[in-house]
């Protein structure tokens, strides 16, 4: 599994700034791996409200949902309890019924990506639990050009 | 707030053994206090399904739902990863539209009881998400004289 | 339990804005009730970082700690997936070894208290797990009188 | 990604019966991905206490963790609350330092495979959060061949 060569093509996106808490750790002292995951499900939550509709309305009000069919991480280094992270997202694929995002979960202090993650998403009626077309709004923020702006920082320099 | 007097009045009628995962601690290294309630929650969804009808059927099929409106809880004794509990549930009052469960959290090894919660719930059909009669299964489970050989030790011989 | 009354009496020291997220919400489609609990320790570590010290560094550095010794709360209104909440954080007593924080969880779009949470904190020694003295940068973080101007708006005008 | 033909292969070895909670869904209905993660780590944790030691020894006692340096999952059918699912665990690699293990999540009621996890695990000294080759007794729980009554039904017989 070499997603790390798939995610570095995907242009980063979003930027969500979120903070290791207390309760987020396990018995060996480092974040809880499932966690992670959450981590980034959250990235996804603010990009949708900042930039289309929250996942709240798109359920609630069209009841239109985005389930996780498959996923793939990587784990390069632990995080701890008062780290402050930046989770980006970047889109890697659209298609007309799904869609994959790759996400880097970065130490601010480190400097370091500490793990990869990279989601397919289904999109469905949430009535019937059927695939249906990407709508276009959501579509729309997907194919968005990045703002060049919004993420001045890469701490990965080596990569470009 | 004197919960332990209160809750040593209940008879104890439901027990549910569950461990201290690895992800259930924070990182003082002792279980993260909302999972306590957690611990309880579980303790009562057992019991539903043991005695009465899962919550989820309740939830699904009848629309009912007992949402908590209080609770007060006192925390003894840490808990660490891998201890076994018990989590013991006393009905503390039957109202007609709400009900008090109180919950002790017991240490199998150290025969210690570690948390006392009291939770007050109030009974509701969750179209209106207004109060309602407890249902008559549900007030039987609740009034239904313990087994006496379901609970036969106590670790607090004291009490007594 | 009259906590709301208590509660009325401690002045508002901080307020950590949060938002109830895709899997807070529990079968009856509310946030589940232990998460109310977390949301309030957030706002604990969100002070802690902003007027005094990390509460990782606390911890880790100090081996300091300050474990639940009991709660008590009452919920008024239901969150549901996608509110978004100001958690306001009073001091309600503070003696030698053990301070009482007074949470307010408050709904921004309805300006509607949903929650009342009232902590008591033992102040330990991590090492020993016994009790120490409030150390005197956190007790000068319980007691410095508020900025008036942090805390302009009340949604609770009925009250005064 | 492939990881069902990789899950096929391995030797199913222990089995953990668990059921959806009340707080383990989103605002879909659904379980909320990450938790399924959680429900693999549980039987992990699980099958470590019935044919090694439990992990909070492993920890606690030799200082030794496995954390998680990759995953793949896949989801093929949701779950809800009220569902009692089996967690199977395999083995599908040993190395010296690292080893894989694979999951499936079977609903028991619907005979049907919900995902399929693969889980690369580091062996790792806790004090200086180097790799260290596997200790003996845990090789020798990975390496057992399965009891074979203790796997008895298989809800996928399209596989055979």
């Amino acid at each position: 599994m070499t997603e790390s060569g798939d995610l570095a093509t995907g242009v980063r996106r979003f930027r969500s700034q979120q903070r290791v808490r207390f309760g987020d750790v396990d018995h060996a002292g480092i974040v809880y791996y499932p966690r992670i995951l959450h981590y980034c499900h959250l990235a996804y939550e603010d990009w949708l409200i900042e930039e289309c509709m929250g996942l709240h309305e798109l359920i609630g009000i069209r009841r239109y949902g985005t389930p996780v069919v498959s996923l793939a991480s990587s784990f390069h280094a632990p995080m701890a309890h008062g780290d402050v992270i930046q989770v980006e997202v970047s889109v890697e694929r659209i298609g007309t019924r799904s869609f994959v995002l790759g996400y880097r979960v970065i130490s601010t202090a480190l400097e370091t990506v500490c793990a990869r993650v990279e989601v397919t998403h289904a999109s469905v009626d949430l009535e019937s639990f059927q695939s249906v077309p990407i709508p276009a709004d959501l579509r729309a923020m997907f194919e968005e050009p990045p703002a060049s702006a919004a993420l001045p920082v890469d701490p990965e320099g080596s990569e470009a």
